[in-house]
């Protein structure tokens, strides 16, 4: 395109967008509005950060200001927030810290991200009490657990990011206590997965509380205690890690649709109900590979290939930004843990399918080579057309990434009977001669057939 | 079925078959005629066992004679050789130390395997040269090169026993010469694979000989020296992994049809030529899942589940033997090397294909996170068609099981864009944000494009 690309945040899905626009059609101007301080950074790093794992803050940028400006030929306002999009002028309303003033669009990509969700109870204002969302919260929760007098974090939420961040306190040798309002960690892993990860937590001495509803934090000005409905636990600093939800305001306030996910709505390419308006990254909605409705899935790579897709698009090459899986995995203690597409009976249900799941243990290498360890696979099909709907893996030796295959297949649409039948690789070091998937799918497929 | 199911062979396909007939259809009299001294051994697990990773040979045996009969009540005869099959009588001929009979069948399993290739120069008969293909083999180079002379081995064949097996002498403190007649070793892992393993094995210390003939072994009754075209050089001790052979004399004589590789002529459902009589494992052709056309690929889960399916058939559910991605993993010392698929150009282009690769090398974790090495994957697709034809993968971490998601992409025909919207597993401990994997097909995918 000739003309001017406006990109509305500068993390992920943004930098994507205006990166990839700018190499596909150098003559298009690119301007990037970031109201914070960084750009292109992996929050996804910060439980690592916070651990003493990585080096430095700046490790977890991928791309400087300086390096968007002067490699890429990006025009970057750092510092500048969109305050309003008028789609029928072309124009979005740009604050600074000096100025106030339009910026003219020819196509216009709103990347405004999530926000950590605050939960409505008292004492989240005091000192002590953090989320983890951006770099900020990074270098402000691991200067305030350096504190000598600090010794026990309360963590609350059990979703990956509440568990990867007991991880980090635990390395930093702090005492951790983890409260989740659900009966089991890690919900969209699935019940399987959950049990051996609740157990793995409590082996590593973490004092966890599930089914345990957080009213309030307690203490002066500084956070004291973690109060539940289950008594109150005293803590020497607390970070809240109950979710995320997408940053709409902007959109919402310019008429452009969310989704029932509260989401913005997108089609294939990325497109909003208003011409030449985007949305990609952790604000828009993306289709579901396997019930093909709209799911928000605020994940980095989502984002990222949202973000390209988009930017290529804008180009002048229509590109489809990707469905999801809802694939993830996650490092919890010495245990990885992934999942991909629907495990939970009622999502399935309520997407028509008739949901079978069967769950198994096996070993992660052969059985007498050095290092083997128990992977546990759930995998779910629907009952009347066999077809895989999702899985789950857990277990300390090289679960995680054994999703991919599953991943894979439920793209291809493939029955649990085609996902049995994979010549996946095998040799002793790396697997059982039937990998763990394989197995898995072989006991459903026996399932289904008996039924 | 009822009736007398006759399996030749005890290791692989022949037990998972009996197994599986028996457990389907207990009243189905299953005989196994096994001519050595082990069922359902671990060939695979024999370099590890000779680098002193595994406790005893006994922990490569998956299934004991005892077991076999008394826990799944299969009829097993061991040191029982099967000499001949009359299929018009529907009997076998029988030898064993003490008799000869015929044994009468209804439905007939050919299991006889593979044999290591024997190259046909001098020498091959001296003390202290072996092939490592059975058990028995193990324990004899296992007990030879724990003399006190023996301080040099000569390996020859760099295909993935060879370099298995050089690790395995390595790591018992022995000095390795590695022989390949080819200019690169791993040959079907292709060309960026093969030259980031060569440069690792000299840097590991191998004395490594590519593009070099073996013409005979020197020394007296004992091996003493390894004659290259390239010159004489001294060894303890050698072993000759240049391949194998399917072992199909008893199916031949029978008047079995072979196929073009020379292994045995099968349908989807292993069936031979002649009624009711099958092949499956090493000695047998499958189906290939990306060219249609029949491959043998010796190798465990092929056989595994060929055996398997048999025998499910013969139990009366008609069941494919599944095709064949000739997916292969090898640990070479600190690397890991996988493949899956269509490689080579030459092979591409004969099935039908107008070959196009990419290589790429990206991280295996995120940047910062510690552990990151590179993974080079090299990824080919057709031209016209875009369908992704094969991959091979080379890193120190964690690269071998990263073949799975292609692999499983080559059973479902995907294309290379569609291969790069898979979305795979991301956190910084597993990968960086776009896998490898999708970083390949991205590349390959822009290549496409532009031509």
């Amino acid at each position: 395109m000739t003309g001017t690309f406006v990109v509305v945040g500068g993390d992920a899905a943004g930098m994507s967008a205006a990166s990839k626009a700018k190499r596909d059609a150098p003559e298009t101007d690119v301007v990037v509005f970031e109201r914070g301080e960084y750009v292109s950074y992996a929050a996804c790093g910060i439980p690592y950060y916070v651990a003493g794992r990585v080096g430095s803050l700046d490790d977890l940028v991928a791309l400087t200001p300086d390096e968007a400006r002067e490699e890429r030929g990006i025009d970057l306002r750092m510092r500048h927030a969109v305050t309003e999009i008028d789609h029928d002028r072309r124009v979005v309303t740009v604050e600074s810290e000096t100025e106030t003033f339009e910026q003219p669009y020819d196509a216009l990509l709103v990347a405004t991200g999530a926000h950590a969700v605050v939960p409505p109870f008292d004492g989240t204002e005091k000192r002590g009490v953090f989320t983890v969302h951006d770099l900020d919260d990074a270098a402000a929760v691991d200067a305030y657990v350096a504190r000598d007098d600090v010794e026990t974090v309360g963590v609350v939420g059990g979703g990956y990011v509440g568990v990867e961040m007991a991880e980090a306190f635990d390395a930093r040798g702090l005492d951790v206590r983890l409260f989740e309002m659900l009966p089991r960690v890690l919900d969209p892993f699935g019940d399987a997965a959950a049990d051996v990860v609740a157990s793995h937590l409590r082996e590593r001495g973490v004092d966890l509380h599930l089914d345990t509803a957080v009213s309030a934090f307690g203490g002066d000005r500084r956070v004291a205690s973690v109060e539940t409905d289950d008594g109150s636990y005293p803590v020497d600093a607390a970070v809240v890690g109950v979710g995320v939800a997408p940053s709409v305001s902007l959109a919402d306030d310019a008429g452009i649709d969310l989704g029932e996910t509260g989401a913005i709505a997108t089609d294939a390419y990325g497109r909003t109900n208003r011409d030449d308006v985007y949305a990609a990254g952790d604000c828009a909605e993306s289709q579901h590979v396997v019930t093909g409705a709209p799911a928000h899935v605020p994940l980095a790579l989502t984002a990222n290939r949202g973000g390209r897709a988009v930017g290529a698009t804008v180009a002048g090459t229509p590109t489809p930004v990707g469905d999801t899986a809802g694939t993830a995995v996650a490092k919890a203690f010495d245990l990885e843990v992934a999942r991909t597409g629907i495990l939970d009976p009622e999502a399935a249900r309520a997407a028509g399918f008739d949901p079978v799941s069967e769950t198994i243990t096996a070993d992660s290498r052969a059985h007498y080579y050095p290092g083997a360890e128990p992977v546990t696979v759930t995998l779910t099909a629907d009952r009347a057309s066999e077809r895989v709907l999702g899985a789950s893996l857990v277990g300390a030796d090289r679960a995680g990434k054994r999703v991919d295959p599953v991943a894979t297949a439920l793209h291809a649409g493939l029955t649990v009977d085609e996902l049995a039948a994979l010549d996946l690789a095998y040799a002793p070091p790396f697997g059982p001669v039937w990998d763990p998937v394989l197995t898995a799918a072989r006991v459903l497929d026996g399932e289904l057939d008996d039924t």
